[in-house]
């Protein structure tokens, strides 16, 4: 199944949580209840967040007693307020709460039923968009892997951080179909070791071949050799190219430089935010220190210690060789590639 | 008590695996014991092993049955390939044997009951050096700290990873008993965690300002211009200055440099190595793959996943600042004061 689905009224998805000991499902009728697992983190990855707090608001439509177009507005905003606050670095929350609140706000019809229609339609056609860029944008991105790559890799970009297929995984994935053979160096991702759970879980499944490693191996592989390529996601992109993405990306984007090694970013347009100037206005995410105290219930530092957990970084443009999007790949200067590609699709 | 004290015939060590959520006391009475106890990392850090390395030879000397100073030879030197074996990273382990030989070798005694008091007195000579050569390289580190600073520490360096006091964590403990205020950011230290399990728990206990993080926040931290200075140990310095430390040192090293933040590598003169030219001939060491699979018994990734996991990585010279040992702090070039600190007490 898609990482996120939607049936009927009824909102599906796999409690990613509890990856890779367990394979979930939970479903949700209520905006609420997806509010709580986007916070909780049962879905994460920018581009699943974007679908899900769309169907987010499709429940909210749905379960409204609203009579009057007004009133249903009134209720979509107020759920949509919510969804937003859960998490605040991947603008793809935002980009998508405010494509479907557009969506009822421009339903002329006057009947309730018709806006509810509309808004289920729209969540449902962001979540197939999202697999059909992540295509193009693998695609795009497939001509950077020559064969015999080392490719490295942080977190989770693939099927489980999109509502399928995957962003920098999926170029991966692409790469992979495309009979080039390639190794995937995979970041475990400290503090909550998406790598290890999830990226790890996926490759295993798709037959890549791969290794897991220490965030902290990631600078000897470059400085001996063994990496070709780096290749992450994106969480939001300014208009100069900064990227902000999961913490330690940045790390990896200095020692590739340092190392002449390329380092890409992919992600969709709907990442690009060309509101902001540059990264030094993205809001970076504070999460809570038992992310970094605790594996499951297993304390692994002293009690009481006090924890700083940052869940994103900023990267300058200046290390990113490339941004990857369905749009082809952008390069420096980024800010007049961002525009055309954001323009391209909006 | 120290990491490990020496009590008539018996090896007294922390069990450094049960930190911070337990304090044990192990003793040993066999040379095979320490090597084992060595090697599954009841007791690491370079100096640390060094005074264990050099206690199982006492050990080994005092439980031999030989009747000849040819025998007992023999023994030690059969009990050295042991021990030296354990870890190849450190180079005080095989400074600490060999130190240890050469007295066996020198003792004119023909009683086998004088090599035996010989070799546990060296034991002895080679642990409390070492307590005094910590205090000596505190108090040369300390003047690189200014009142205010926020210092970036790795893996452990404190007491536990010597006899007593530390080399990295030692040059902290002194600025703050100098009335520094002082701030110290503590990377956990992935796989094994010293700096959650260990580093937090010291400096919890010496009551001075600590923040723990997840490794890959440290880059964050550097760019936005909260770190004033990192400073970590070694396990070998070659003879040009390259530092092979703790497996994410390296990236430490190449982020201050990038963010304009001085690098210090704190260290005895018995971690330089003058046979090695350069880093490239450091042994790196290897470790198992369920230091990154498993958090004790909990595991955190697929069942069957490949992992490399090396244990230490070589930082450059290029990326070091200086070089803080006993003898004063060594600047670029190193070769000649790495030469000159190393003459000095040998």
């Amino acid at each position: 199944m898609r990482t996120i689905e939607w049936d009927d009224g009824v909102v599906r998805m796999i409690d990613q949580r509890q990856l890779p000991q367990e394979y979930v499902i939970v479903q949700f009728t209520d905006y609420r209840e997806v509010a709580r697992a986007i916070k909780e983190m049962y879905i994460r990855g920018a581009p699943a967040i974007g679908a899900a707090a769309a169907f987010g608001l499709a429940l909210c439509a749905r379960g409204s007693v609203a009579k009057t177009r007004a009133e249903v507005l009134a209720d979509l905003e107020e759920a949509a307020a919510t969804l937003h606050k859960t998490r605040p670095t991947a603008v793809n929350l935002s980009w998508a709460l405010e494509r479907m609140l557009e969506q009822a706000r421009k339903a002329q019809h006057t009947q309730v039923e018709q806006i509810v229609h509309a808004l289920v339609a729209e969540a449902q056609r962001i979540a197939d968009e999202d697999v059909e860029v992540n295509q193009r944008m693998a695609a795009n991105g497939a001509e950077l892997i020559e064969d015999g790559y080392n490719v490295l890799t942080h977190c989770n970009t693939g099927a489980l951080a999109t509502v399928d297929y995957g962003t920098a995984l999926g170029v991966i994935r692409t790469a992979h179909e495309q009979g080039k053979r390639l190794h995937v160096w995979v970041d475990e991702t400290r503090p909550r070791l998406q790598g290890a759970r999830l990226t790890a879980w996926e490759l295993m499944r798709y037959d890549i071949p791969m290794t897991l490693i220490a965030d902290n191996a990631a600078g000897h592989l470059m400085r001996t050799g063994q990496v070709d390529l780096v290749l992450v996601g994106a969480d939001r992109v300014a208009a100069n190219g900064d990227v902000a993405n999961k913490i330690g990306t940045y790390k990896l984007a200095v020692l590739a430089r340092e190392n002449g090694i390329p380092f890409y970013s992919v992600c969709p347009t709907s990442t690009i935010d060309l509101s902001l100037p540059s990264g030094e206005q993205i809001t970076i995410e504070e999460r809570d220190s038992t992310e970094v105290t605790h594996i499951g219930e297993v304390g692994i530092a002293p009690e009481g210690v006090p924890v700083f957990n940052p869940a994103f970084d900023v990267t300058p443009h200046r290390y990113v060789t490339g941004i990857v999007t369905e749009e082809g790949i952008i390069y420096p200067p980024f800010a007049p590639g961002l525009r055309r590609a954001k323009g391209a699709t909006s």
